[in-house]
């Protein structure tokens, strides 16, 4: 028997939508992630269970970490949907799920969606001032989107299978940092010890999604360390293209490497700086929990969150990062 | 109220023992972790509400990430007892937490212990053939001593406190990997899931744990991974003196470098050498699930587990690893 930790109700709204409805267009949102892929997979299956019709679609390819998730192979790209021989009109129902947005999808640019959908459902769990989609559930409080696909699933009557749990765990791995970050709540843990009941095997889980580097991309980890410059508390490091071309990498192959630096105690800010070309850098800044880098990215035109932002810079790499390391002190000055 | 997903009863002559008893003389191993910390000073916690005596002692001083831990300032080496005014023959009951030999502690060599004890206890979780001790409570099968810890101190009668639980918490999470290890059970998820309710904080916990790396640690876990050498399957880093030297950091802060290798999905097995002088070395070996490299390190006399063995290797830096080349190289054809 499953335990009911959070108790997290949906809207009926929501389970009405896909009841009575038929025939979804679940959609993930772009530079896809474990909780968005994880929990639209999820969703799918169960849906298959209530004998409706549904297809996954995400503009980029599902990430090699992720392609162990079983249903994971179901997800299409667009343009795999445009060239296959799938009627998507009989998909008129848009499932949104780990965002809030259409522009998250990249479907308003796609020729998928001229069409229009006959109904859109918002399932997310990211703060927002915008408002899109006919039922929304945003739940800013919960970890992961996966916890609320699980409620979701539960609520259509339907047991979590291992393929369900296998999906849902790794949604939750993925948005708490295997467990490490804040929202690591006593309900998370619960509702984790639940789907490796269920039958997710968490040590394969973690192993598939942290573990399965490639050779490049560990090379690559090795000489972004080796770029590391620290000056009062603020750690820098960078990735040239050269260094993806000596490695056969791609920008995918950094994710995670912009907080590293908070792994010593004295570092309040991680900045990682990607150069995309000769005069354009992409920024990523971390910080510990009391410092705010939204507002450095803000004053580049970026965004983000509190304590993970992120912005464009014009600029070579060095005349960027010496920007940045006056910005972001003035930050910490506050 | 607190779940109960492993019903682990500790025996009976082990709660009679601290229920009749006074004095515990509670032991750590040396080179002590976070699980035989954590679950000696939960355990000191639930003694002093039964109304006993006990010191915590340990022969090394607290690796500095543990010190954050509610009543770590409790422990004491070897020398502060000897020095201090502690007449320790008013603790005459020996506790082993986390060990189940009194060679694992350095007691043996003390002359703390030459006087004899009444009686010894042990609680412990890891394999032995060995048999040491009165009374003894080993069960290998539990993910870390600090769930023993937790089920005794509720044989107790007593409640987990605040910092009762962030004490067990630490030691699951240092134990498990922070639930990343093959022994991630439900039941472990679920126990820590009880213990975050209880008052410990996940998030604050890991990040003291894995977090709190000095700089010089940093520098040197950079100057590690630029040793890479990946031969077959084989990854083998090593660390000398002279970067210990340039980074201000000791052979401590070399924890868990050993297994960073098995990051990538195409090794099998991780080598970790350090020098310790011109014709010693030591070796950690770490493998991927199928592997046995505990073979490997019985061939030098060392030992360990089949997935995580070490021992010490004759010979300079180079002639070692040449040699270990050959050795794993042997047991992957295996």
């Amino acid at each position: 028997m499953l335990a009911d930790g959070l108790n997290l109700v949906p809207p009926e709204d929501i389970v009405d939508f896909f009841k009575k409805g038929d025939g979804f267009f679940i959609a993930s949102h772009f530079n896809p992630d474990g909780d968005t892929l994880g929990s639209a997979c999820a969703l799918g299956m169960a849906l298959e269970k209530l004998g409706k019709r549904s297809i996954l679609v995400c503009r980029d390819a599902v990430p090699e970490q992720y392609t162990f998730l079983p249903g994971l192979e179901r997800f299409m790209t667009f343009d795999a949907v445009s060239a296959g021989n799938i009627d998507y009109s009989l998909y008129k129902n848009l499932v949104l799920v780990d965002c809030n947005h259409i522009n998250r999808t990249g479907l308003e640019k796609s020729r998928l969606a001229s069409a229009g959908f006959a109904a859109t459902t918002v399932i997310d769990h990211h703060e927002t001032d915008r408002v899109f989609g006919d039922i929304r559930w945003v739940a800013p409080g919960i970890a992961a989107t996966g916890i609320m696909v699980y409620y979701l699933i539960r609520a259509f009557g339907i047991t979590i299978t291992g393929p369900m749990a296998d999906n849902l765990y790794a949604a939750i791995v993925v948005d708490t940092g295997n467990f490490r970050y804040p929202n690591t709540s006593p309900d998370v843990l619960r509702l984790a010890a639940d789907l490796a009941e269920a039958g997710a095997n968490p040590y394969l889980i973690q192993k598939e999604i942290n573990e399965s580097w490639s050779e490049g991309r560990f090379r690559l980890f090795i000489k972004v360390l080796g770029t590391l410059s620290i000056n009062k508390g603020i750690a820098i490091t960078h990735v040239t293209r050269k260094m993806f071309e000596e490695t056969a990498t791609v920008p995918d192959d950094t994710e995670n490497f912009a907080s590293l630096a908070l792994t010593m105690k004295d570092i309040k800010v991680a900045v990682f700086v990607r150069e995309i070309d000769d005069g354009t850098c992409k920024v990523s800044l971390r910080s510990a929990e009391e410092i705010d880098v939204e507002k450095v990215a803000a004053s580049y035109g970026g965004g983000g969150h509190k304590n993970a932002a992120g912005c464009v810079a014009q600029g070579d790499l060095e005349t960027v990062k010496t920007e940045l390391l006056k910005r972001v002190g003035g930050a910490l000055q506050r």
